[in-house]
């Protein structure tokens, strides 16, 4: 469970690609270039993204061979293209790369939720190699500066197949999320954004509300201790990228906040009632299941 | 905000008191000794434990001169007396020794709830030097083997005057709380409460909340990253000690709890509607909140 302490793995000999279009170089697109130039997994690695600012900072890393504000330019030569942006970029992004790709090109996203993902991957041409991806860590600071080579070593990375998902892409898609240090984890799109919704996008709307409830201001800024700051701490994930996950998997996050609205009416009864034996069995309980 | 890093200032050359008495040697009360023992507070520290287990590893740690099974024989020799224990243990024992109490005896409690204390610590009797205090510092592992003589280093100490709190007493109060690395922050018992619930209180019941609605098993418990750990970490606090604070502080925590459930219901609704301008306007307050 969690992230564990490990070692980079060696980087690898051959490298898998002769060309890596890695599209968006945020927080997540970022990471993955730098590990993927770390790790050798392509004779060059190049980029689109919107922001000329990453682009340039990637460059000045040197990172990336070469950089793009056009998307249809950095994916024509590609046999391989990454997609990493907020889940509603990605699949708009898929359906503008879709005339340009090369046949049996390696498509995969790094995107936070995957059914529509996954069902965007099944509608492109039958000879491309595509996968979902979502690597499991991340951090509330945004953008390339924030870029890590090492952000998911010791991680899961769920990889989740589409009607594209053959053999050889599978393959691949291991030694991708091996080579970053990371441990794959195959689970079909549906149970992937069931799971998240309770374990990563509860997490976040629970602390948010921490934030609205109890922003701590004058003497109570002095009195918040450790707990009120863990808990608060990814109420400041960016709202763009939870924006597109919950408007992506609004369902399964809504499923979860009722089982979370409802332990609250019931703790509220609780404390009214001064119920001492109901409070009690509610907080072990809480205890246990964590 | 929050804890500092700080180094532990040097010890005091002439103890405070001649005899403290700590009533509670768990995490609170064995940290409070260890710092009282380490910054010479008392010529003689001794403790009263109903678990004989935290007295004799107080004694093997050589951090008291003498514990006690029996209340009244810790207190009646005391010039300092300490209470750490759970609120409504701390109200039972005031009662108790009250009879037993020196006259001019120095007489602090260090519970997480103010109001019901400093009503209790009002109807002392006249001679006796009395104020409340809450360091604001913890972890989710209690009794002595957790303590730590630098648990209240750098952290906020609340001290909350009652009816016997006179200049004297205030003084020797900062000098303790000064002496440990704390910051003493003087806030009347129903300010502190109220603050408390809010960002202590309420951190600790969305904690529960989460891992009553996400408990991670099978796939999600792979797919869980930091946001999960960090929100629901407090969730483990200890059972009993919460019961009390919740028992002796429901209104406050009431009515941050409805702010919160006030705020799940707008999420939610803004979810059903899939209103995304709602969504981001949402999630941009909490962060700016934050």
């Amino acid at each position: 469970m969690y992230k564990l302490e490990s070692t980079m793995p060696a980087p690898i000999d051959d490298p898998l690609f002769s060309r890596m279009a890695i599209l968006g170089l945020g927080l997540i697109g970022g990471s993955f270039a730098l590990a993927a130039h770390q790790q050798n997994l392509a004779r060059d690695i190049v980029a689109f993204d919107p922001n000329v600012q990453h682009i340039a900072e990637a460059s000045a890393a040197g990172v990336i061979e070469q950089g793009f504000s056009n998307v249809q330019d950095a994916v024509k030569e590609a046999d391989a293209i990454i997609l990493a942006a907020p889940v509603r970029a990605i699949l708009s992004l898929l359906s503008t790369i879709r005339p340009f790709l090369k046949p049996k090109a390696f498509v995969m996203d790094l995107g936070s939720t995957k059914r529509e993902i996954v069902q965007a991957l099944n509608e492109l041409p039958d000879d491309v190699c595509a996968v979902g991806g979502h690597p499991m860590a991340g951090k509330e600071v945004a953008g390339f500066p924030a870029a890590e080579g090492t952000l998911f070593k010791g991680a899961t990375f769920a990889l989740c197949p589409c009607a594209h998902t053959d053999h050889t892409t599978r393959d691949l898609a291991d030694q991708i999320v091996r080579a970053m240090g990371a441990s794959p984890l195959w689970v079909d799109a549906a149970t992937h954004d069931n799971a998240v919704a309770r374990i990563s996008h509860l997490p976040y709307l629970l602390s948010a509300t921490l934030a609205y409830a109890a922003a701590p201001e004058g003497i109570s800024r002095q009195l918040a201790a450790g707990g009120y700051r863990d808990t608060s701490r990814i109420a400041a994930s960016d709202p763009t990228m939870m924006l597109n996950i919950l408007l992506t998997n609004a369902d399964p996050v809504r499923a979860a906040l009722a089982k979370s609205r409802a332990a609250l009416d019931t703790l509220d009864q609780l404390l009214l009632a001064r119920n001492e034996a109901g409070l009690r069995a509610w907080m072990e309980e809480a205890r246990a299941r964590r």
